[in-house]
Order: C-alpha cells, then sequence, then structure tokens
C-alpha cells in the first residue's frame, strides 16, 4: 500500500512533490510504509499555507504502460489545460464552488474521459451520466444520475444545488429539470465514441474508470469538490454508483477537506469513503493522507480506486490504488505537476 | 435539543424508559442537557447486552395533539404488530438483516406511512418510491430510487444487495431490474389513497414526513437498517431524498451501530447525518446518544427530523428535533415501547 505523488516536472515549472521528496525520505524511517509520503503527511514547514490549490483527476485504474508518447502528452495536455483554466480563475480570487465546476465542465467535454462526451455505453448502447457537486464552506450540494440527454452533467448538479429546494435528483424527472434550467441538450447518441463502443464489445474495461473530478481550495479559505462519470461500462438496471452520492464519490466540508474519488463505485458507497476520509480528518486530526491511507487500507481492496484531497491549508493529496490515476494539480506558490501511474516516472 | 424516549407502558410489559429514568435524572445535572438521557448514555449497568434488540420509526414531524385515541391506537398496533414480527424472528436466532427486512414490507403494506401502499403523490400525481437496506456485518447494501410500480422497494434494495454486483439502482432501469427478480409488482394507481391525495392538493404536509425504518441486532451479533419511503409530498424533477443514500438516511456497521432516519432528506444528504453519527460512535468513542445529540446540535435545525439508532449491546436511541416521531421498540430483555411524541404521555 502506497501514498505516492509523482510527477513529471514541466520545464519552469516547480513541482509540488519535489519540494516534499527530502522530508518524505525523512519521513519514511519512522512510518510504516513503503512509499513517499505525501505532502500533507509532511511538518507544517514542508506545507505553507497556500493562497489557492487545485487537484484534478482523470479516473484511476491500470493506464497501459505500452501508452505512446503521444497519448501521454495528450492526457497531459487535458489535464494540465484544465488546470490552467482553475490557476487563472484563483489566481483573480474566484469562487473554489465555479473553479471545479469550470473543471469538471472541461473534462466532460474531453472525450479522452468517461464523463459527459467520452461516457461509456450501458448494457444496452445507451449513456447514462451522473455527477456531483459539493461546496464545503456550507456543505451544500447538488446531484444528479441517470442523465440521457444533459451534455455537461456537473453544470445540472450545480443548478440542482443553486436553483432547486433539492439535492438529488434522478432520470426523467432530472431531465425535465435541465429543460426548465435551459441547460445545453444532445442527443442520447451525440455521447457515442468508436472507442467507448469497442471496450462494450470487448465487455472488459472493468479497470479503467475514467471517471473525472476536482478538489479546489480558493482564497476565501473555502473548499469544494465535482465528480462527473458515465459510470461502469456495460451497466444495467439503472445502475447509479458512488459520484452522485454524497459521502461515498464526493464530499466537502471546510472544516476537514474536499474530496473526489473514482474506482469501484460499489466499494466506495458501501465503505462511505470521502465520507470516512473526512471523519478522520475532522475527529481524530489526522492529516489527509494518513486518513487516505488509513481509509484505503480498512476498508479497500487493491485495485479498487483513487480519491483527490485538498485541506483548507492548500495541502494536495492523490491516493489511490490501482496501478495509475490520471491527476494533475498547481497551488498558488507556483507548483504544478501531472502524472498518471504510481511510481515516479 | 432534547434526547427523548418516551413511552406508554403495555399492561405486562416493562417499558425500557422506565428502566432508565431514574439513571438518567441523576445523569441530567452534569449534562447540560434539559432532556431526558437515552440508555445508551447510561452506565452499562443500565444496558446490559442483549441478545437481540428491534427498533421501527414511522416517521417524525408534527402529529396532532389532536389525534383521536381510535388513531392513536391505530398507529400503536402498526408499530407494535412489526414489532412483534421482529420479535418472533429474533428470538429464534434469525438474522437482523432479515428482520428489518420484514419490519419494513409490514409497515410498507399499511397505507398509514409514507412507504410503499401509502407513498406520498408526486407533483405530477403519481409516485415514486426509495429504499435501502445495509447488513452491519460487511457493509453490503441495496438501494433504489424512483420506482413506479414495485409494490415493496424494501424487497427490491435486499434483491440489488443480494443478487447483482450493484449497489445502487434507480428509475426505469431498477423496474427493469425487478422484472428480473419477479417481484411483485403493481399500476402506479394501486399507490393512490384518498388521504394522500388530499395532502397533496392542500400541499403541507411538509413537517409530516411518514418514512419508515427499522434497525436490528441478531443473537448472532449483527446489526441491520432498513428505511423506505415515498419521498416527499409534491416532489418533482424526479427528486431523491435521503433514504437511498447509504451514509444519509441508512447506515449500518457492526463495529458502531445501525442507524435509520427520517426527516428532511436534503438536510439529512448534505450533512451526511447517519454516517457522521457513525463517526463519532466509531471513533470518539461516543454512546449512541451522545452521537446523535452531538450531530443533530451541530449540523441539523430544528424541526429537521428524527433517527433511530440500535448498538452492538443492544442499546436503542429514537433521537428527534421535530415533534414527534412514530415510533416502537423490543429486545430480549422483555422491554418494549411505543411512543408519539417527545415529552412523556
Amino acid at each position: 500500500m502506497r501514498i505516492n505523488l509523482t510527477t513529471r516536472p514541466e520545464p519552469g515549472r516547480r513541482s509540488l512533490p519535489t519540494l516534499i521528496l527530502a522530508a518524505a525520505l525523512l519521513a519514511m524511517s519512522c512510518s510504516g510504509d513503503d512509499g513517499v509520503r505525501a505532502p500533507s503527511d509532511q511538518p507544517s514547514t514542508a506545507t505553507p499555507t497556500m493562497e489557492w490549490a487545485i487537484a484534478v483527476h482523470g479516473g484511476a485504474g491500470s493506464p497501459s504502460r505500452e501508452m505512446s508518447e503521444e497519448t501521454r502528452q495528450a492526457y497531459e495536455q487535458a489535464l494540465l489545460g484544465a488546470i490552467d483554466l482553475a490557476r487563472k480563475h484563483l489566481s483573480e480570487g474566484g469562487a473554489a464552488i465555479d473553479a471545479v465546476e469550470l473543471v469538471v465542465v472541461r473534462l466532460e467535454d474531453d472525450e479522452r474521459f468517461n464523463a459527459g462526451k467520452g461516457a461509456v455505453y450501458t448494457h444496452d448502447e445507451t449513456h447514462e451520466l451522473d455527477a456531483a457537486i459539493m461546496d464545503g464552506s456550507d456543505r451544500s450540494c447538488g446531484a444528479v444520475a441517470g442523465l440521457r440527454t444533459v451534455r455537461n452533467p456537473i453544470r445540472l448538479a450545480r443548478l440542482v444545488m443553486d436553483r432547486s429546494p433539492h439535492v438529488f435528483m434522478v432520470g426523467r424527472g432530472a431531465e425535465e429539470f435541465a429543460t426548465e434550467m435551459k441547460v445545453k441538450r444532445v442527443d442520447n447518441h451525440w455521447f457515442d465514441t468508436e472507442e467507448r463502443l469497442e471496450a462494450l464489445r470487448r465487455a472488459q474495461e472493468k479497470d479503467h474508470f475514467g471517471t473525472v473530478g476536482a478538489v479546489a481550495l480558493d482564497q476565501n479559505g473555502d473548499l469544494a469538490a465535482a465528480t462527473s462519470t458515465g459510470g461502469l461500462t456495460n451497466k444495467r438496471w439503472g445502475r447509479v454508483g458512488d459520484v452522485p452520492v454524497i459521502g461515498a464519490g464526493t464530499y466537502a466540508d471546510n472544516s476537514c477537506c474536499a474530496i473526489s474519488g473514482t474506482g469501484r463505485g460499489e466499494q466506495f458507497i458501501r465503505h462511505t469513503i470521502a465520507r470516512s476520509i473526512a471523519a478522520l480528518v475532522e475527529g481524530e486530526q489526522l492529516t489527509l493522507a494518513a486518513a487516505a491511507h488509513r481509509v484505503f487500507e480498512e476498508r479497500l481492496d487493491p485495485g479498487d480506486g483513487g480519491v483527490i484531497l485538498v485541506g483548507p491549508t492548500g495541502e494536495i493529496v492523490l491516493h489511490f490504488n490501482t496501478d495509475g490515476m490520471y491527476r494533475a494539480w498547481a497551488n498558488s506558490e507556483g507548483d504544478e505537476g501531472f502524472a498518471i501511474w504510481k511510481d515516479t516516472e
């Protein structure tokens, strides 16, 4: 079981992990871990309070090591492009809740990810999309599930939060709400992509989840989380996973952290993964890294997935027990990075 | 803010609260509370380990004080009838997970409650039902939402748990699963009742929730929870409340407690009420009563609702911040009771 935060430093960019690797090496001997500790697990000198911070994920699983350099770069551009949007917004004093929505909309529109445009196929060769967003300042939230015609589910989740007395809407009813809210609609076939259809034919994309998510801290000290997904390839019976279940795949509370998860949704629901991590940070005052580590260790099986977290001082933790997780991050200190696999590239 | 467990003792039956009232009075001076403490908040002498225990609720809100004796008795018979089913099952060594299902099926078939047959009307004058069940022995669970033709939603939730690889199914897809599972189906109009139609016309039944739920401890030491509801009168847009959201309205974990909630679903989701209570019991070793009290105090507004809890030693807590909550309980020590309002009747 490793806590890893690996990176490929970009020219002219400082990498967050670089800052903490030395300290992490010191810490390794007195931890029971065989892995590199994430920054929040270090003394506060290694994690100064940031003005803002952002992290995104594009799913956890087993990305092929045979991936071409071109493909790798495309993922890097996609995630760092989303990070750039958030950086601009957050550095100008924008709200975390808007930053995570912006980022997730961007990734929903990128067919590489299993969310929005790139949503996987259900058993019936349709697409059913889920999303949730949560504002850590007051724990207000919005969640949607089983959408078939909403181009950007995260936008509808935001509207559920802002413009309805409810928190969670599903299926046909949620689509009626989309009509009232005048959000962008598409035919269900608009979500068709060659790659996902092949995945359905193989019906084997079990460990390539591709869900997208973002967590952010803004200059006001507010935290927010957003997650969006097409769910499981070949899913049936109106299956809903952890993404729209507040406390499973999505959670935010200024007092402890914002969390977005990706992985085996059933496991994340049963074990209320996001809320379990938050509870350890809140109640037992664990660091984000230690809390994520313990919850994964005690509640999940290897290969179940990953989470991204940001805390009130801007510490970022990117934790997973799969081979890899597409992820990127940045903060007001100028740190920025992108990584896929577990070990240092 | 009160923690209350009130009762109307039945002839020939010992009442659980009677056992603890004296001890509770002693405890009051050193607690910050103005209310009567629930049994789990007392020294262990007041809460011997039970072989089994069961508690049920039929919703929290503001039941009319003008209620006729006949009506009151009808509720009492309904809840104690459900308790009787559970007692027989649990005292013969049956499993908690079966007990909570049995009890909830019984209450779903009783049109007094807003679950199954008595489900409220949506804005479109249809009925959409939600339910969830959870087994504390391994945190396996099943949840369903937006059902229109399944007579007993809790049965389908159980089948999701036992017979599918999934945890949560919604809408049309969930109905297809119901077809495969051959559960009892009805036309949506089967759920029509005069009383609920009037409630829709008044569109004001805001504080009469009527959700049903059960929690149980069995002789094997396993805990389970089940909750079922027709949701909010006049609800729109495929609104889903806390009931099928694991960690909001339903949660069970042998290591701490089983919980079923009822009330303003949006509040229960935002504040992950069930999981928040469980986290305090698990992490900070609070008693069930103290944990419920703190979470309601810190996260909810007066009138938001109630929860029923059972812990590993059979302690029962029935906590609410509304005027009343229909509730009943029994355990292997022969305690049994039924109550509606907050104060002792």
